[in-house]
């Protein structure tokens, strides 16, 4: 069975990631598309509006073949190592290829565009650095150096969010000196952080959040999401009571930063050159999640890299924790499959060169344990009982299976 | 102008207090009553049901001259170190006597408690050694092994709360040199921890805080309270849209346990041998503070040396932030005064030995900022924008002066 990769969060499924999955079967012409997914937490610094058994279950729904989690260590990142730890996984898991959606939809650009910024490297790190001393967000200094470089139109648009992450991707392939086949696919209609509706059937997942918790309307959505979406979002909301959002977080983020120090705010992984005082000062004064991101703000920081400081520091995932020597995934967590998938997974059983853990308790792992303290902190936005029917989920849920 | 003191939570004022603060002022023949009063969470490890402003309003409409804080390093503290912080606050303040209800009533009664007590100093701590070994809790160790010294009805009733509390008043008194006179007044009716009505006019602040929450009918305590009382108590509800009790932090204390190893949980003040296995092992499956205690509660701790360690977690204090050198307070926070308490300050200046604090801005210390933390992390308890009015109290509230 030939298998191709595919690197999601699905928050929630759509329509436009049914399209990214169809398109990649069909241009890697594989037999099953495995997907690597954030789990509770996710790269933007935020709660899945839903928990990763139901996003799985949205996938598995939708044809997707088999679900693996994408460990906090390597989700809640910057794209650099959450392209790594994505790539890796696939690659452990025997996949001949992998395919994401890009702007650009032309792969021949990603490599002709390594193979350049190689070729450029003083000039265009001198040229970051120079960026970022100004004031500039990190991503902006990459974005600005490369436009400097003023390379033309066979290169990248490196300003794009999804050419950035497919540049990862390839570089992280060619790191790990992985034979999976890169492919790209242009990215259809909606732009990755479009907030209104621009189609009639493709919309941003951020525009569908926006639907679903400004108007507080989900029917508005249907037309965008699959079905089995729909039906898993509703169902989610029935049993636990909400859909997952910052604001319900709030409450501990606040209290946990006015219990402590600069220094001991200091010690949370991303925290650095100190923004503790932002921090620190904005959780006396602000009134809500959104309120305290603004408060924080600055050139300096993105958006997404604050919320990602901020889900570490809920977590209590410190510089320490993160800076263990383990640099690549140590473990595949199954968290569902299609009954092609568990064919998949016996027939390739021996190829596959990481530990399957289907159930919690039998495996030992530092980066497993962020994992189950995430699902933990993430259970908190519940009310009980509900709070321990999730949590449990986390112990005793076995993979998924449609 | 002479003063006598009394050491006191007031949660709230009633009947009782205002029978203990009247004869205190009589016996003593004193013209002011300087009364050393917990701050936001109590010598019980509680959080107070209304702020320290709105009990020291109680008390001076009730009476009471002057109203100082006994900072958190020293309330929240088992009754030898709680004794030590008030009867030395006290005695810097330049009362001539204080004042204590006791269920003896006999201040001679004390002082010849603590003289056979050290005479028979090895006999008792041995036995006291001998029952902590044997599972039992530091108090009903200290009960039992004063009872195996056989001494007779000269001597103090050991197991009688108030009894505890002024011996360790009396002998804080000798061990800092005190001239104070120490006197004591028979408790009238109610029993420190009744949780029942017993008396037509007097109640335990245990049975009114008890109507309170579990009837959820403030009226019904009207007749064991001055209304001086009823009117702070309607008018805090009124305004800031709670009381406070501990299953409001409730959410915040699971958190913080269940993002915490062991090892991090025992930096925490109090918690020793162990009990951070048992304290995790609750914070998981518990649905309610009162759940989560029944499920750490051993015969070896009191439920208040377990509340007294879930303050510490809230406050985030550890056992280094207690473990510093000052072992007496460092400074005099005043919450309140009438005219006269005004006068008396005016005309002791140079008598009290400690700086007094009337507002928090000017002036730097360690355990002060372990009072502001307390004061953060009660008001998190509060909506926006109550919270944040609360919170604006601490910094900017002056003394209190009806």
């Amino acid at each position: 069975m030939k298998s191709t990769g595919i690197i999601v969060e699905y928050n929630p499924f759509h329509n436009g990631h049914l399209y990214h999955f169809t398109q990649s079967k069909e241009t890697s012409n594989a037999d099953i598309v495995i997907a690597v997914m954030s789990g509770n937490f996710l790269q933007r610094g935020e709660p899945a509006i839903v928990s990763k058994w139901a996003r799985t279950k949205m996938a598995l729904l939708s044809g997707i073949d088999l679900v693996v989690e994408l460990p906090y260590k390597f989700a809640v990142q910057q794209a650099e190592i959450f392209a790594l730890g994505s790539v890796y996984l696939l690659n452990a898991l025997g996949c001949q290829s992998f395919c994401f959606g890009s702007e650009s939809g032309e792969i021949d650009t990603f490599s002709r565009t390594i193979d350049i910024l190689e070729i450029n490297k003083k000039q265009y790190n001198d040229n970051i650095k120079k960026y970022m001393q100004a004031g500039n967000s990190y991503p902006s200094a990459l974005s600005k150096s490369f436009q400097d470089l003023g390379l033309g139109a066979k290169y990248l648009d490196l300003s794009k969010p999804n050419n950035i992450l497919g540049y990862q991707y390839v570089k992280a392939r060619n790191n790990i000196h992985s034979k999976m086949e890169a492919l790209t696919i242009s990215r259809k209609n909606a732009n990755y952080h479009d907030e209104e509706f621009s189609s009639s059937t493709i919309a941003s997942a951020t525009a569908i959040r926006k639907a679903i918790f400004d108007d507080n309307d989900t029917t508005k959505i249907q037309q965008y999401i699959p079905t089995a979406t729909y039906n898993e979002i509703s169902h989610y909301q029935e049993t636990f009571g909400i859909l997952h959002q910052w604001e319900l977080y709030w409450p501990y983020l606040q209290f946990k930063l006015l219990t402590l120090t600069h220094e001991e705010i200091a010690e949370f992984y991303e925290v650095e050159e100190g923004i503790e005082y932002r921090l620190l000062k904005a959780a006396e004064k602000s009134v809500s999640f959104y309120d305290f991101m603004n408060n924080v703000k600055t050139k300096r920081y993105t958006w997404t890299r604050i919320q990602r400081m901020c889900v570490h520091i809920l977590t209590n995932t410190k510089k320490t924790d993160m800076k263990n020597e383990c640099k690549y995934p140590e473990y595949i967590r199954l968290l569902g499959m299609t009954e092609n998938g568990r064919i998949y997974l016996n027939e390739n059983k021996k190829n596959i060169s990481l530990p399957i853990i289907s159930k919690l308790s039998s495996f030992q792992n530092e980066a497993l344990q962020l994992d189950i303290k995430a699902s933990k902190v993430y259970a908190l936005a519940l009310k009980e009982p509900a709070r321990q029917h999730l949590l449990k989920m986390e112990f005793s849920q076995p993979p998924i299976q449609v």
